[in-house]
């Protein structure tokens, strides 16, 4: 058995890449505002992507926004995504970015419908339930999590930084450190990783320091005014990996989207190279 | 316009009720693990206990399980509900429990998903993702949310119970007040209450204390151990409004639930009456 973290480490090995594709069918960026036009346009971005790709990140939203036929598109647009591992011979991780977070059977159903119902091979969770709403999606070491931890938004500094004084500390610390030590503490089966917003280079570098080991996943390059080489240098572990760069629009509305992603993969590796060999 | 908590007051004032029935289709409670016997499920419910519920709450992970036919069944349940409100003469509010939390559009979405997709009135929020996560759902004044505040399981220790110490102030509280008191601040269109579980009847009444005014929506009555009499001298506005008591098991399993219901309604009727005549 091969933890999802693992699986995700072979897939970057195989691909050269920590380049995180978003499907984000957005309705603006749609030739008609219908489930079967938001499958479209995954199913192009997928086939264009799929070599770069160290995973690829379905947002639920886009597809919840049409009712049951998005579920159908939403299940589809996984499929694809398997057939297009098996072409390339690599399988490669899907992470539903659905952000869920509920307690008891309410978990265990979204965690069934995650993973069992769509095959995604990972979810985004809200961790502010605590532990017995994550236990659900991480009792099986195969499948992942990502626990949002400091988010890419402006509205992330109304908790996510508040100081918080644990039982028995004296010395208060923000709220999202709080969090990522709790996420390293859950991750007894190596299938627990962290939402670092890469808008806020300087808190990944901390959070980095505080958890050297988890995985990132840091959106906000691009679009949201995010730096990728700022975000590498604040977020990679001493191996190089342990962050993945997810990205939407930057990709999706590129004149020539495999062009995008193949520039964004090599970015990616260059910017490790001067990290690593130059210092 | 009516805003959604003056339409929620008026049902709780046409039905004498502040029992709100949960539509949980949980598996093990269905003839067939199917979207149809869930939909046949909610629908009996829905008919035996309409006038006795102040608001409906149908839980999404129960039909999200079942993929796109699932789906389907939510939106049924969602017009069901709204044909046995034109029966009863009386529009019954439909509260989707769905915990979502996002931000930018995809934030969008999900509120286009719950009140035009679906029809829902309410949605349940989570406030991990700040106030852009959640503005979003309230700029519609006749569409309401709920955010989580302090949730009804152990778990809710993790986070919530933590003490914080807010910019510029040098006293410490609890994260459950902060939230509840940014849930006040932000609620300029009488569409934002919170959900504090009714398994910490203490911690309700300081949540109440500190927001004297919000709704209350109490989870943890019967199945998870919660008592009726201690959550409403607890969670009470002097208004006798405030707070919405969510029952599902403890009625849909009942060998008769529409007795069941009516029995909680006239619970909450006589208790009320204990506390605000015999004081």
């Amino acid at each position: 058995m091969e933890t999802f973290f693992s699986f995700l480490e072979r897939r970057v090995d195989d691909c050269s890449s920590l380049l995180c594709i978003g499907l984000d069918p957005h309705i603006p960026d749609l030739n008609e505002p219908t489930a079967a036009s938001a499958l479209d346009f995954c199913l192009t971005l997928i086939k264009q992507t799929a070599p770069y790709a160290a995973a690829f990140k379905p947002n639920a939203a886009f597809f919840e926004v049409f009712g049951a036929e998005g579920w159908t598109a939403l299940k589809q647009v996984i499929e694809a995504i398997s057939e297009e591992s098996n072409r390339l011979g690599s399988r490669i991780p899907v992470i539903l970015d659905s952000k869920r977070g509920d307690i008891a059977s309410t978990a265990e159903a979204y965690s069934q419908s995650a993973f069992e119902t769509l095959g995604a091979d990972c979810i985004t969770l809200n961790p502010y339930l605590g532990h017995d709403s994550v236990e659900p999606f991480i009792s099986n070491p195969e499948k992942g999590v990502f626990l949002l931890c400091k988010t890419s938004n402006a509205g992330s500094m109304d908790l996510q930084n508040l100081l918080v004084l644990p039982m028995g500390s004296d010395s208060p610390s923000p709220l999202y450190i709080y969090v990522a030590q709790l996420a390293q503490q859950w991750n007894v089966n190596n299938n627990i990783g962290i939402v670092v917003g890469a808008t806020h280079p300087q808190i990944m570098g901390m959070i980095r320091a505080a958890v050297p080991d988890l995985w990132f996943l840091s959106p906000g390059v691009g679009a949201q005014g995010g730096e990728l080489e700022l975000a590498l240098k604040s977020g990679l572990r001493k191996d190089g990996k342990g962050i993945l760069i997810p990205v939407s629009r930057g990709i999706s509305r590129a004149a020539n989207p495999a062009k995008a992603a193949a520039e964004f993969r090599d970015q990616i590796v260059n910017i490790k190279r001067d990290i690593f060999e130059r210092g």
